[in-house]
């Protein structure tokens, strides 16, 4: 259960960060889709490590391999399992950190949960279970494309540590995003996080920040009441990524200060729809999509692995010091882009295909 | 699959507010524990309308009838019904909200997506529909107890619009929530919300807030690597509230504003257990409990429906005006405290079950 | 999840035999489906006690009540709950039984699982749980007749004992089967298996057979490889109910009496559509169907509880005999014919709306 | 959803008998089970095309390989992928069957479930499938060992057209089953069944028959009421098996035969113990698990494929006639033993571990 995801298009992730490699089988897809390695590839790149010079310098160049469930260059409607073998594993880097336990990393609690726990790199609590992830989510992205929905999904670094982006996410381009290796279309902020990660990564310390996601042209109607509201949905899906402390949609935290009058998204019949007037909402209403921008938040916290001695405890349980060695990110902000447009695009397939069921597609004209 | 919650001690809730009355099945629920409706209606009583002069005076007694599952005082481990009649409705309250969609409401995203609605009081996005949570959250609590971890979910008002109040999460006691209608264990910012809220509600406006949860004596080993980490499963629960629009868990958004030098949680040992000396995880680490306190805070925006006259559209599509009228919180604030704890007993019950599935019991002590 | 049932249109049932009373809730029903007690009304009266002189003479009207999910005349798309309060209960005629186990009944495994059980009649185990089954298959039924499919499930006893009916499955109708008490529709059969039954009951003894489902005009392609076969799915249904011991489709086990030159089904083009020759297959091919007829058998055991002396062991571990008071069928084969329809409908619209979610509607022409 | 299965011990198969390969993703294993991949090549190996004169001559070695989940010899908690790549396809030996249906193959209802197909052997419909569930099933074996109930699966061929073999079941052995390639424990039947095996495949034709299964030392309590009776999840487990026609569960469709007082096991203490005097339950009763032995019966049609010519349609619609090449077993019987054995054991191990779930373990002593 733990590693799977969705109720339609349903996910399973598998892997580890040091061992035969990582993947994931999806089941429920659509047949008839367009599909070939390099529709996946492409996001892949994206979220591998080594790719600029500010992220962990581990090499793999993630190349992925379908096993199953496409044939001819289409989908057949049967499981695809899309798998990436590891190769720059160096488990020697990593002795010391199999004694004595990372503070705030996932060391401790796994060993305590499980008795066991693969001590080389972070085992499954690696970011390169994410591979999973973004590749299921190039098959979403393809399945949302041909519902004729024209969903988009576009994820920046809003800030960094105390640097800032000024973004509008209702104009947001991919390619403003992949203008810099920050992945910050702010291009002076950008420049100000490039020097500043650096900077922080030559101290052996990390940094943490805050990624913004735009979904656009949503169709009305997706997401369903109570428990799995699109927003519910989503904060999971974001909660469920590595080193992230926080979810907020639309208005989010500083919603609190408005009054309802002030808080509102009023009502109005524009080019023969029903639209908002302002999107404090971000899209979202009693927890289904209203055809405006989706927009939401994620907190990601400094990466726990830094280069400077810290006290922990040791497997065998004393007290110790420990400096990390090994390729690790001082941030991980740019990386997690792709992974957060990937659970975004995942939560929005899984919905689609949920409203074509109980209600008929195009979602927005219900059918029995 | 919308009114589902749960993998092992799973729930179903159902109703509407204005129709036969609300409630929830409780499947997966382990025998032999002592049961009976009073447990259940001390935690309805803190929940229902009415209950003093900050929120909705709907006048319902909420109460609750256990009609299948529980024999001679004790849960026979086949599934819970338990049902609240709907009392005082009044749907003539609510015509000119069924003829026109209330701004920043569920109104025009249900009747978009189902092509109808219960137009009479919010439906199925009422805050009613939340009595079937608190209810199954009162039996999950005692399961909790009966698994003998000992855990404690104290939640509480952390601000209402710009009013913070001081408290701290390790010591706080539902005694000092109770102690006044605010639900703020901070009196002197208690007074102050209550006073607010009154000007606000004379206003006919309405006011949001933040509410914070202390989840303590949390075994270590609860939570699951990947989709299922503790904290998604929380942020997932809380965003399905109404009208929540953050979640954050330990340090937080403000967490990305410090390096990874001053955000770590040193580990040490003490009382021959490994413990951190600071808890800016918020007591989970890798989707997994680390046996320090959780904490989170919840941000609800102020409510949609206010007594004043807001420009909308008509259910026949035409720009028109609405002033709403019928019984509503100005501030949810009060009333959503008992609803967060009863999301996060619900979400702790379950993972404590599912850790008992795989890995034995008690949490921490592995076996096959 | 022992209780839930169907993976989109999501039904779980709650209740005991003796108390409150018992229901269903259903998850995922499509919205706009026209809905009244009435509609349920029907199918509840084929299933209740005391119909005939050949079932239980336990007098309750089975009276249902929508607690939720509809709204003028239509359902909500939102959760239905049904419900049926328990009236005519004697606990006083189940004395014997709660001290002792009655031989192939439920009494002792409830007891041995949960350490407690409601020894008032069956319980968990009663019949009486599939009260909300076939209140949830009536609905079922009403969706599957507004998808257009024209899915028509009919079922009949087709044994009792040693005496067989000779009927046709693809031109049998309900009316036919609804013509004498036995749900035998073959008349000379049908009057056999009364004057057996009665005799049966008479001796203070009970009687097993076989009922017969044919589901006609059920589109292409329902079903779906591998686990969720449409088979694997009617199997567990059917398995599901109580005192079943057998399920076989199409040919069954007297197709490994016949070679596969025998056996296969011939395709031919008929009428523009791709048709077998025969129907071996029982309408389902690799799990899937196509088209033709699907028609399977299912064996009910002769009732556990007899009003003859048996051997056996009481609650607190001693070898005791006893002899079964209350109110029971001598024959359970006339009441599980509506069982077996209101499973086997579940079975089918579950797998429709399946059949949108990943390929489109109407099933047989897949989009994407 | 559709190749998901198991609700805590959760499997999902991947893959098609012409393409990458095939394999299996393990999630929810408990940890600390010592796994290595001889453990599963066993069964692998008993399942395998080509292991001897009467079976499909396909060459394939179907070595497994652990890409996840293991670590030092030990299950990590973690999911398991286990991949087995494909080696011995031959593409052009089903031109023919591109071009047309097979009679009775799934080729027709997958082509118009999903309007696509890998007609390169059966594709997802294959009994390569099973790979990835014999595979799995390994793991559970060893997990229900683990968890101490001595939980032992023995399957075996116990007719072949109109040979019957005589077997007890409660005493039959593995060994035994093994002795010849018939997989038939009662010798003369064997040599029987193997003469005819050969005979049917000289005349281009195939055969079918029934497997049997006893499951001893099962612990008292498995299985749960409702939906998820242990019988109904084992009768989906067989039917969604290839081939399979029906299941049947101690007395089955023969029982129907019986009265109530004929058919009741009587319940008697025996070494302090609740036994019974007979198993004409099967060791099920009320859906749970009474500690006999639990015994079934699966019926096996004859394979569809076949070296006759048959009539049919093609791909585009005309009707043809058919004659099969490529490789294929002519009485699936003897490979179909370790299926059946492996889908029982993924059944016994799940319902322990929700037992464990939701009423401690081990089973028969329930706590909160």
């Amino acid at each position: 259960m733990s590693s799977h995801f969705g109720h339609i298009f349903q996910i399973t992730t598998w892997g580890e960060s040091h061992g035969g490699g990582v993947g994931v089988v999806i089941d429920g897809c659509p047949p008839l889709v367009d599909l070939c390695e390099a529709d996946i590839q492409r996001d892949l790149d994206r979220r591998r490590p080594g790719q600029s010079e500010i992220v962990t310098p581990r090499a793999e160049a993630d190349q992925c391999r379908i096993l199953s469930g496409v044939f001819q260059g289409k989908t057949l409607g049967t499981p695809l399992c899309v798998a990436v073998m590891n190769q720059d594993a160096r488990p020697e880097a990593y002795q010391e950190m199999e004694a004595a336990f990372r503070p705030s990393h996932a060391d401790y609690t796994y060993q305590a949960k499980y008795g066991i726990r693969n001590g080389q790199g972070g085992g499954r609590s690696s970011a390169r279970e994410t591979i999973g992830r973004v590749a299921a989510a190039a098959v979403a992205k393809k399945v949302l494309r041909t519902l004729g929905s024209g969903v988009e999904v576009v994820a920046y670094v809003k800030s960094v540590h105390r640097i800032v982006a000024s973004v509008d996410p209702e104009t947001v381009t991919q390619e403003q995003v992949e203008a810099n290796i920050a992945r910050c279309p702010d291009p002076a902020a950008a420049q100000e996080m490039i020097d500043f990660i650096k900077q922080v990564r030559s101290e052996g310390d990390s940094v943490g920040g805050v990624v913004e996601c735009a979904i656009r042209n949503v169709p009305v109607g997706l997401g369903e009441p109570v428990f799995d509201k699109l927003e519910a949905d989503l904060a999971k899906a974001m909660l469920s990524l590595p080193a992230t402390k926080g979810f907020e949609i639309g208005s989010g935290f500083d919603g609190t200060l408005l009054k309802g009058s002030e808080h509102n998204d009023a009502f109005e019949m524009r080019d023969g729809r029903v639209r908002t007037l302002s999107n404090r909402s971000g899209g979202i209403q009693g927890g289904i999509s209203n055809g405006e921008t989706i927009f939401f938040r994620v907190a990601f916290k400094p990466t726990a692995t830094i280069f400077r001695e810290q006290q922990t405890v040791s497997v065998s349980g004393e007290n110790t010091a420990l400096k990390a060695r090994g390729r690790h990110d001082p941030c991980v902000l740019p990386r997690a882009v792709p992974m957060v447009e990937a659970m975004a695009a995942l939560v929005l397939c899984d919905h689609a295909l949920r409203q074509r069921a109980q209600c008929g597609w195009p979602a927005g004209t219900p059918q029995v």
